[in-house]
């Protein structure tokens, strides 16, 4: 297998590990191409991984010695660089957020139907996740019955200094919207934010918690509480509640202790160890996917469907009410 | 310690249960005197346990050989006969719910105050249950910092005949209403019940499930899912989320087995087993109280609450927008 | 039903807390006398239960007021105590050890075959506890098919001073070899104690912990690792190795936390907690069975089983070898 | 880094399973030459891979395009296999067992301290299972005091047609007698097995279950339950009980359900999954090592220790009686 060259644009902490994986930990894949805004930092990675260091990510996609691209640089510039590797006819896996509004997302949509090649993947990591799998083969195996809500909780540690109100949908609940789409392979309905009691911790100004609930097309309900800073650990759960039982997302195998009068297993605080397996397995696939001519991982119109979606909660925490989840028809390409 | 007589209204599955645990579980108290609509059931009742028959209740609570009274009838009957006993200055345990109104509950506060003693107590047993109790403590203790929100879940195995939409708020998810009122000291501020997915075995006329959402006055937001039948076991679920962690109610505690490529523990299909001690406790603490003269389970008040939340839960249901719960100030008496 | 007028010889703390359960968590029965060589703490729980106070345990014995006697005196006494009541013709539940010689154990299997009346039970009330319940179902429906082996851990948190290396066995890990026969339904073959590396807490002179080994009859193997003090928690396991599963003692149901980065749940400290629910069924069914002239519960030759078995391993500690486990040949009266 | 050229010798199902992954989930290491005594399987393997076939292991392991070994071949080859890479001068990575005996161990000893150069790693993958790293910290974080002992149980699902009494020891529960050692950072005193009843299922004529419990030199015990065939699942358990705490081997992450009255979580009946990501960070950390020419895995000491420790297993279960696990010295060298 002639192993697949890859360009990573962005090499900040998550475009780093990355390049870490590509190269150590994924087989069929080679960095060869690496850019960043703040050069020294391309330059260094470049150096260590033996990759050419390009100033400019649109050169950088344009290059013979790039067969597919991995975004991982700041969310504004997700869309452009998307639309500038469907020009050039290669792969690209972008990390979410896909775009910054729903009128970039139709943009990626309309050009990459126009290409007539799927070349779009979006890193939802964690329809990679053994645990969602499980969960998701459940479904579709029948043992739950018709799947009637999910409960979801995203509890997160820490967030670094500017972190915004609207994030907590579009950066974080946004894992929660796709997996929970995709859980029940369904579309949303309406979405709206519930105002919750505040963390008296949260000195910033964003809110915190929020709770989100959602209906789907079938009328699933998905409910996310999300905690973007200061809870007791960073911890995901997800429950699909069917007519014939309930399944829950496992927490990571950790040892299990009784000590000082107690039972104790720990818990992870830092969320980049928590789907590190899942990153894994979706570079695989796509490298695989990318060898084969076939991207089957989430697609543009999903990372469209989470931008809508979050678009309507947003709304709806100003509205104070349920608002629709608005897309365009869904082309016959995505399905 | 001289042993209460205790009059037990009702000698329905309940109210017998009450009569053999009165008897034989709980110390200081007998029961002295039974009646129920149904005659021959009270007069078999009255045989076994030693107890005079009363065709009515009126005289049963009139009767000098009755210290105190259990009622356990149909729930249409529960005000009238509480009513009952506030005039003959007797204490009364009432199963849920205190009345099928708001303004019959009003009535009720307003005879107790004007009798000058605390004389009511509602059958909300839960509250008595060593892992609500434990919850209970853990929010007081700080533990769990500012209590931000209660995930429910009452998922029951099935229900008689008649049931009927309603019934799944006034008679099921009402003890949730307490439950979360009382794990938060706080009182409702609104309600709402949204749509959810059907669950499809259910072909009786009336919805399941169904999803409650309140807001308390300090702004901790209580959910609850109710599947009134046919869900996969008689399963009762409650997460109290504060800012400092979260905490379970336990299952029961039941052995746990690895057989078969899986591993195992069993759950309950009836209900009247699952808060089998709760019960107990609940009428030694009452017989306890009522020779201390000093009743301190759940209150008139709390029946009250109870009921003028879901009052607003089944409205919401029509309306499809969240209600407010009002009931009168709160009087000095029952704070 | 008629009160079974009950004697309580013994009043400290295991004494004390059997005359509450009688008086107050037992239906059908009454503690109206009681006995303790230290006269002025029995005088006080004679007046606080309304018994009659003796100074000699043999008066209370023979008292026409007494139809059946507890005996939780101190262990030296249990076996003289208990023949006396043999004598008398009347039930006796005699805390464990039934005696502290195996050839006192044979006299009480004498006197109460001759009586021909089964008098005696001794105070395993493991028995009554619903988890060992539930484990003896399942072997029982065949869900685990042939049993092979018992791991069993008593770990404590402390012990009163005067503790010796015996009384591990005698006192501590005497519940673990009841409760084993009692699952198993077989005898034991031989039993050993092994050398295992010691807790450097344990400044005290007996050993801790000890490891026993025992074979029954049927070749199935019993593990008992005893940590008679400084262990984490008084925390008691049982798993039965079957050949279709295993099956766990499950803990007791305490609630569920997830907080500071790990989750938690509490452990007990203090044993007479543990199976504080085991020791009233276990008193409740002893009244019953007094009631119905029929005790069912663990029996003289239990007592003796496991006195006998107790003389094996401490023996063993000291040949260094698994010695036999000799009894009597099993009497038709205690088949 | 320039990729390792690795010969793998024997491609049956592990061999095959190590040339996938050395191949595609392992940087900096590539496949480029197979050999087995079954020629065509070894032809089709180094045709899938692009590798280089040979028909004698010894080619193999002298051919210039081959930097190091890995042994995957039948148990009796090991021995003589890495025999030869030790004369050749290349690292080698052999699985266990290292030799069929003492002797045979011994004789690598001396080549490979003649060698003066660390040469061989013995395949005990499960020293970089994730679940026992976490216990092998919290036993040197002192968070569980003095180790006293470990619980060990080896559950297996089914094995190949040959299977014998001795392989339980040899090739089975010759993984805990490794990870104990390792966990307790000890060497074992004495060793036995003992009887214990037998499966009924096993109709062969092997010996099933076998209980081994040994001695270490520091006095801690370490008890192995095996189970070869007819086991519930493929089950690994392992507990370490210090003075201060006991901790657990996790279980795998899978999903939880609950449905049909009952709690559910999948275990896994195939053995080749359950330790499948030790598998690769075994893999990857031994190339690593050879990399930095400094082999840190476990030693040719380590199977030389676990083969003496089998061999005064298998005596034990012959004399029924304690054997001592009798070693020459350890050299400086494996220090």
């Amino acid at each position: 297998m002639k192993e697949l060259k890859v360009g990573v644009i962005g090499c900040g902490a998550i475009g780093k590990a990355h390049v870490q994986r590509l190269s150590n930990e994924v087989a069929g894949a080679k960095v060869t191409a690496v850019s960043d805004y703040v050069q020294d930092t391309a330059r260094e990675v470049a150096e260590e991984y033996d990759a050419q260091f390009f100033a400019s990510a649109k050169d950088l996609i344009a290059c013979d010695e790039v067969d597919a691209i991995l975004i991982a640089s700041s969310d504004p510039s997700h869309a452009e660089y998307t639309l500038e590797c469907i020009r050039n006819r290669k792969p690209v896996l972008c990390e979410k957020p896909l775009a910054l509004t729903a009128s970039d997302c139709e943009k990626i949509l309309h050009e990459e139907m126009m290409a007539e090649r799927h070349l779009v993947q979006v890193g939802f990591m964690r329809r990679y996740d053994s645990g969602y799998v499980e969960m998701k083969k459940a479904i579709e195996n029948g043992r739950l019955g018709t799947p009637l809500m999910i409960n979801c909780a995203h509890r997160n540690f820490y967030q670094p200094e500017n972190f915004k109100t609207d994030m907590a949908i579009t950066n974080v609940a946004i894992h929660e919207l796709d997996i929970s789409r995709w859980l029940l392979s369904d579309e949303y309905e309406d979405a709206q934010v519930l105002k919750v009691r505040q963390n008296t911790k949260t000195n910033s100004d964003h809110l915190n918690p929020q709770l989100c609930i959602l209906q789907t097309k079938a009328g699933a309900r998905v409910i996310i509480e999300v905690q973007t800073t200061n809870a007791y650990a960073y911890d995901i759960q997800c429950q699909v509640v069917g007519e014939l039982g309930v399944i829950n997302l496992p927490d990571p195998s950790r040892a299990y202790m009784r000590t000082e009068a107690h039972t104790e297993t720990p818990l992870m605080t830092d969320w980049s160890e928590r789907f590190i397996d899942a990153y894994t397995v979706e570079l695989q696939e796509w490298v695989k996917g990318v060898h084969k001519n076939c991207v089957e991982g989430p697609s543009a119109w999903d990372g469209y469907a989470a931008c809508v979606t979050a678009d309507a909660l947003i709304t709806s925490r100003k509205t104070g009410k349920p608002e629709k989840v608005l897309t365009i028809e869904k082309p016959e390409f995505y399905k």
